[in-house]
């Protein structure tokens, strides 16, 4: 039997994978679970649904990661209830697990507010289940608009509704514009790419509100000149799966409502201690609160920066978190509260334009895409990976192609 | 309207793609039908399945192959029933279409034979959807192996009968103990690798049996240097998921059973025309016996070389019957029947070992894998996958990874 504490890491997004990855070496024993075998590269996940990358080229198998690692191990399954007073937790398998620290670090899933007609007819964009089904449902919608004759039904195919305009749906609604542009003048000779309509739907005054308002304007400009409509001060008010009705009451006849208008927390706590924003409330050092030798990071977690605000759900908060817990783990509890440091956010818009915030510069245009290239390489996992991903990249910039636009699913029986 | 001849291609594997290619330019109207939108490189499927290749890199868009060929066009759809008679064919939406002329190149599907335990407990690898549903298969074998306590059911989840020692039977078994053997040592510490078990069945008296026998001895010592057992004059009698019971009465305890016994036409005339073989009957210029202006070719067609024996289920008769059928129908009937030029078979077993026959000439060794390699990157179709499946083979060859060891799947609603 070992003696060195047992420390269990739920979740092997941004956070947890940051706090495995510090915990290498050090006089501890780290159990990882995670459902998916595999780290995803969420940033670049609309990449995979609008054909330009591969699920490998986002993905790195978890094992590989926590290879030479002896004091890291990895186990697929779901955590289904945890106890903080007897520090146990329960798998899906009702394998029971004992742990001397926790770190929940489960992130969020796709948030549809309680609308069940909206949840049965949206096409998430949250993990690359979702991502390959987006991928595999358009150009399924392209081949179907081929065989309608021209009319109402043809064009229903060859419109796609995109709610929410945060990041993720900004810039799938920007992808799938250039998507469109560049393979069906060439590929489709019986579809007229006017045909097609992307309309981006938000509920604020503003796309991607987190930002300053010259950058949205900036990225609305941006994803007009694509073709994308953009409805902002403007919600969802039902779906029926042939079309999407907004609450002003424009119906916008079309298959295809892609859903990225917002998130929640997975959290495995089912509330029990959750903060208003229904995130794991969590002390100033990420402990949560009313338990013991528990910490929660990320997406599922309300950390707070030095101003007391609430840290948005990014991937650069959620590895700031993972390393600082790591240090409280190795070197036991530390005066030093979590101290948020932001470097900036960034959101891209089609091909070759991007808008950024960094300190004090906010960036849009070339400038910005070239930013928001090398940092996104620069963060993607595993040498290989970032190689292989820039040269497919160069490649396909150049040779404006979309190459993975294949149907394609698992035979599942 | 257009006086052009209208050609129908029925499927778009390496017979029906290379006709098309063919007719590209020719006063010819062509339309190609196929269920999937992107031509498989099918000889290698099995590294989809063994975690080298990503599915996108074996696989391109038709439309990207036909694009710029303003006389091709493309269709996604499955082809219910054929009536040579009136020359038209209906299609699974109920669209009826009519052809001047036929090019039947639908290929072959897994056999069964008739075995209903088998086909429900079976793992496929005949398409890309099998090829994913065996790779994530595997690696969920080997994630449940870590969880459950040495013993009989770790074992069960570590072996693998793989049925049939053809080129796919032998290629899988090959690439598995690999994947086996580079990735349990490195990322599996709480797995023995020699817990694995790997199986190879063949009925004959030796693996490759349509090799010469130097070869099949070869290829065989090749497998067992790797791990695997071969156990050749067997069959498999019945198989109930938990075990795979060969007809000696052998028990195999095993949840894997991958099928590489054999495949059967994928015939839409629904063997009205059928050979002995259950193969499409057609004349010495592929035409189908008893209809006019309907050919066939590939797997599904019962072509002959000038011995008079039927030709072998591969891609090489498919490419050149492909190629015949066009001049045929561009030219009119010539004088001259279909002639099978042999240029030789390959298969590999496992890294850097292979067996060929080129003309006179019996290569195995180093020798016989490099002009593997060259031959199936000379044919991968697109300069770009070419290109890119040469530098990460390159790669990985060096590094000894398997890298797209994902388990995922399109989630489908």
């Amino acid at each position: 039997m070992s003696a060195r504490p047992k420390v269990v890491i739920v979740g092997a997004g941004f956070g947890g994978l940051q706090c495995a990855q510090a915990l290498i070496g050090e006089p501890v024993d780290v159990l990882v679970i995670d459902d998916r075998n595999y780290h995803l590269f969420t940033p670049l996940l609309y990449q995979v649904a609008s054909c330009l990358l591969a699920p490998s080229e986002i993905t790195t198998p978890l094992r590989t990661l926590f290879r030479g690692a002896p004091n890291i191990r990895y186990r697929q399954g779901h955590v289904e209830a945890i106890d903080t007073n007897a520090k146990s937790l329960t798998l899906a398998d009702d394998d029971v697990l004992a742990y001397d620290a926790l770190v929940i670090a489960t992130g969020s899933v796709t948030n549809y507010y309680g609308k069940s007609d909206v949840r049965a007819q949206a096409l998430g964009l949250k993990d690359l289940g979702e991502a390959l089904r987006l991928r595999n449902h358009v150009l399924t919608c392209l081949e179907r608009a081929v065989i309608e004759p021209e009319g109402d039904d043809r064009r229903r195919h060859l419109t796609f509704c995109v709610v929410g305009g945060g990041p993720t749906g900004v810039e799938y609604a920007g992808a799938l514009a250039e998507l469109v542009r560049l393979v069906l003048p060439r590929e489709y000779p019986d579809l007229d790419h006017r045909d097609v309509r992307i309309v981006l739907v938000e509920g604020t005054d503003r796309v991607l509100p987190a930002f300053a308002p010259r950058l949205s304007a900036y990225a609305k400009q941006a994803l007009e000149r694509l073709g994308v409509e953009v409805r902002c001060n403007s919600l969802v008010a039902s779906a029926d799966g042939r079309s999407v009705t907004l609450v002003d009451g424009t119906h916008v006849p079309t298959y295809s409502m892609i859903w990225a208008a917002g998130v929640q927390p997975a959290d495995p706590l089912d509330g029990a201690t959750a903060a208003s924003s229904g995130r794991i409330a969590v002390d100033d050092h990420l402990r949560v609160v009313g338990a013991e030798d528990a910490y929660a990071i990320g997406d599922v977690a309300a950390g707070r920066d030095h101003k007391g605000a609430t840290l948005p759900m990014l991937a650069t908060p959620a590895m700031q978190e993972g390393r600082y817990v790591a240090r409280e783990i190795t070197n036991g509890p530390s005066a030093k509260p979590f101290r948020y440091r932001n470097r900036g956010t960034l959101a891209t818009v089609g091909r070759s334009a991007a808008v950024g915030k960094i300190g004090p510069l906010q960036l849009t245009g070339f400038i910005g895409w070239v930013v928001w290239l090398t940092v996104h390489l620069y963060y993607l996992i595993g040498f290989g990976n970032r190689v292989r991903v820039l040269a497919r990249w160069a490649y396909y910039y150049v040779r404006l192609e979309r190459p993975v636009r294949i149907i394609a699913r698992a035979n599942d029986p």
